[in-house]
């Protein structure tokens, strides 16, 4: 059985099927009414390069390394600049796939580090079209250079040069060309008769949003709206291209998103996290609660809800699962397998741990969650206005200082309160009796951590995409600066 | 053509099928699927009494009475003391279907008042089985007498005695009863073929919630999520009620609801508003937003999503056209019908007005809405703890004194930003593009308007419930005080 991930860069409340009062995604609600609607599904990091890691590797990022120790509670990401990324000691899905004849594919964003020796294909990837860092820019090729787009081990063309992006209009063709991709890659894999990983991470709602010209102005949500269109037609014209081949039935897809929308793009280029607290890098509900669909026609019974508290991680031992291998047993693997859940409808017993750097802020255990740290961004930030929780203000949670609640942590029922608005009475035996269960699960976890190597500390210029391999062959050599390292700034 | 309207007290974000993340709505999500969804349906008040007045009436309040002038922009009801109610001058829709051979009833909270003057049997109904008030209480029936429930032109009990509530722990079987009258009330005439009009106006997810046994503790959400389910049953049976009878092709169902989720008796007894700005009181979308579903097997094809701008009124409209009736022609209608959109998709281009009490306080026109006046409540009130918009605030719009925009409205885009918490730029284009076109329909509208008689500015303790019609046989007449007729208060 074939495995399609896709990674979507959008909130909870982007979706029609998940309560966006536009309702434009008509083809992921069908997906959703074809397949099996995740609520209660989470990333493993409120910001995307740790949640791609953790998704890749099925551990936490405070496992695989893709985590900061240069501030307490920081999240950190892969800028051009960073030194580190996914170190080969990790074992990722498509190495792991590569044993049962699988030929993987991503196609957009990697975002696990841009030098030598974190190349998707030296990492299990088969073929690679898509960029290494966000497409951030345009930069002057002096100070910074533009990101490189690669076709599998070289750079084919950069940002704003080869592969234009107008920052005015918002409108850029690469959501076309990943659509593209994936119809040929799936096409190739059809006539060849063999199982293949496709990791579709598609980027055109991260800030700077863009849309094809063909769908913008379509939406009633602006530039933002129109991006989340076009990738709903691209994921019903690939769920429709897969039936046409004739093999819809032996693929399996899974849809989900790498964190909240970022509410500090909006209104134009950020999205919705719907009835959920704050967004994108909080570890409040809308910063790690996702959209998630499983698609599998003939295997998924139509229109499945479920309310496991599922994670990006899940996806890697479920095509695991798919593909017949066990997961690694020579270390310790978060993410869970959920054919039992998407096929016999069972419930398993699992924590979430919402993370920022190497801190553990969150836990949920069922419909309770604790907070032990409380951080919105720090009062300097929001007095610049950077906002992740705007026009939301609960007092005492969404706080601007790091506020420490590990002996007295904040506990909020999700059912009831999914908005995270009123703590539980700390007297209250359902306090009592809520918080004993998630100290149990809290300690065990610690007690077995044994957390990675930071990745993500050290910053220097010398390392950003001045030459990647096949520059030569386009001219588009640029001179790298003096190395100069130092400690990557996390502000949040 | 028989009509049903299902008249719910819950919130736009309160339905799975409008992104409720316990999606514990299947009857309800599933009557969407089979009908139309619409996205953008008001009511015409934040608050019950004036949207019940609104819905038979096709009338605004401030045209049919339904408002206070005791203060400025001030919400108003009918508690047990007011001498008010709808007045004879006004048409409502069972006294016009009437004409047209339809038998009308009302199960549940009438809330047009409760002097016999009011009484919904002289004003169109055949059939009652409710009471005139909420059901608040208990109360002692000294200082106030607790809530009569009627059967058509008596009381049969009241609420608390005969008709239990248990506030401790939820429990009352009040919508197993009007699940049962509505049941039997369509056997009785789809029997003697009469077409019929059928006003199902239950309220117990309105606090002091309540639930039957048999749902008491079944939902995530706590006790109204336990209501919720209740409702979410019954409306399932009586749809399945009309399949089964062979008359859902001859009965056109409607349901929504006559105000946002009350966020002050949130997280126990409160709803969900999704992703709007705060509840009910309030001008915000999260207080006049509702959910609204029209369900026609046969003629409504399933699964379609209107965009039209609706609201209650249009429902007094839709009832009339579908018996064949023309509107009144003898006073302004402002409810449309909304067959067009519903048989054949069309969008009608209609504004929408926000009021609270007989001050304008916003204008919706195509995806722009103007505030004209912004006020959640008063710093007084607030400062006690009773908070429209928990968790919520958006500097300069969530007001805590009423603060007048009239000579600059705060604008928003409600595509881009349902929210309302980004206001449009005065300077920019948009702003005055949208402005200009919304000014020419407010200028329109006040110019044409002409108020009704303030229904709600005079309390009178003696008007109360104490010896409603009936009392005598069941040895429940209560001796009224003195009359003392003075100004209501009406705080927000």
């Amino acid at each position: 059985t074939s495995s399609g991930v896709f990674l979507l860069q959008m909130g909870w409340g982007d979706l029609g099927a998940f309560g966006e009062p536009s309702k434009e995604t008509p083809n992921l609600d069908q997906m959703a009414a074809e397949g099996m609607l995740f609520l209660d599904f989470y990333t493993a990091n409120p910001l995307c390069s740790p949640s791609r890691a953790a998704l890749l590797t099925g551990r936490l990022p405070v496992r695989n390394g893709f985590y900061t120790t240069n501030g307490h509670a920081r999240n950190a990401y892969t800028p051009q600049d960073i030194v580190g990324g996914i170190p080969d000691s990790e074992l990722l899905l498509p190495e792991l796939l590569k044993k049962a004849g699988y030929t993987n594919k991503i196609i957009g964003k990697w975002h696990l580090g841009h030098r030598a020796q974190f190349h998707p294909l030296r990492h299990g990837f088969d073929e690679w079209f898509g960029s290494p860092n966000c497409h951030f820019g345009p930069y002057d090729n002096r100070e910074r250079p533009n990101i490189p787009v690669y076709r599998d081990w070289e750079m084919v063309g950069r940002y704003y040069e080869d592969f234009k992006i107008d920052l005015e209009t918002g409108e850029a063709n690469l959501t076309q060309l990943y659509l593209q991709e994936a119809l040929d890659f799936i096409s190739k894999q059809q006539a060849s008769q063999q199982p293949f990983f496709l990791y579709w991470a598609i980027d055109a709602t991260h800030a700077p949003v863009y849309a094809s010209k063909q769908f913008l102005g379509t939406s009633q949500r602006g530039l933002y709206g129109d991006a989340v269109r076009e990738i709903d037609d691209s994921v019903g014209k690939i769920l429709k291209h897969l039936q046409q081949l004739g093999i819809s039935e032996n693929t399996f897809v899974f849809l989900t998103s790498d964190n909240g929308a970022a509410l500090i793009s909006a209104p134009k280029q950020g999205g919705s996290n719907g009835p959920f607290l704050c967004g994108k890098e909080t570890t409040f509900e809308g910063g790690m609660r996702e959209p998630a669909i499983a698609w599998w026609p003939g295997h998924i019974p139509a229109g499945g809800v479920s309310h496991q508290l599922g994670n990006v991680m899940d996806l890697f031992s479920t095509s695991l699962s798919l593909a017949g291998l066990p997961p690694p047993s020579d270390r310790q693997i978060d993410g869970i397998d959920l054919l039992p859940v998407i096929l016999q409808g069972k419930l398993i017993d699992r924590p979430i741990f919402y993370y920022r750097g190497n801190e553990l802020m969150a836990v949920r255990a069922g419909l309770y969650k604790a907070h032990y740290w409380t951080w919105s961004n720090s009062w300097e930030e929001h007095s610049k206005g950077i906002d992740f929780c705007p026009g939301q203000s609960v007092a005492g949670v969404t706080t601007h200082t790091q506020e420490e609640h590990t002996f007295l942590p904040l506990l909020f029922h999700l059912g009831r309160d999914p908005g995270e608005k009123y703590p539980l009475s700390f007297a209250s035996e359902e306090y009592q009796r809520a918080l004993e269960h998630i100290s149990g699960l809290v300690q065990q976890h610690k007690a077995t951590l044994v957390p990675g190597q930071p990745q993500l500390n050290v910053c220097d210029q010398a390392v950003m995409n001045w030459s990647p391999p096949g520059c030569e062959k386009l001219g588009k050599c640029l001179k790298a600066p003096e190395s100069d390292p130092k400690k990557c700034s996390w502000p949040h």
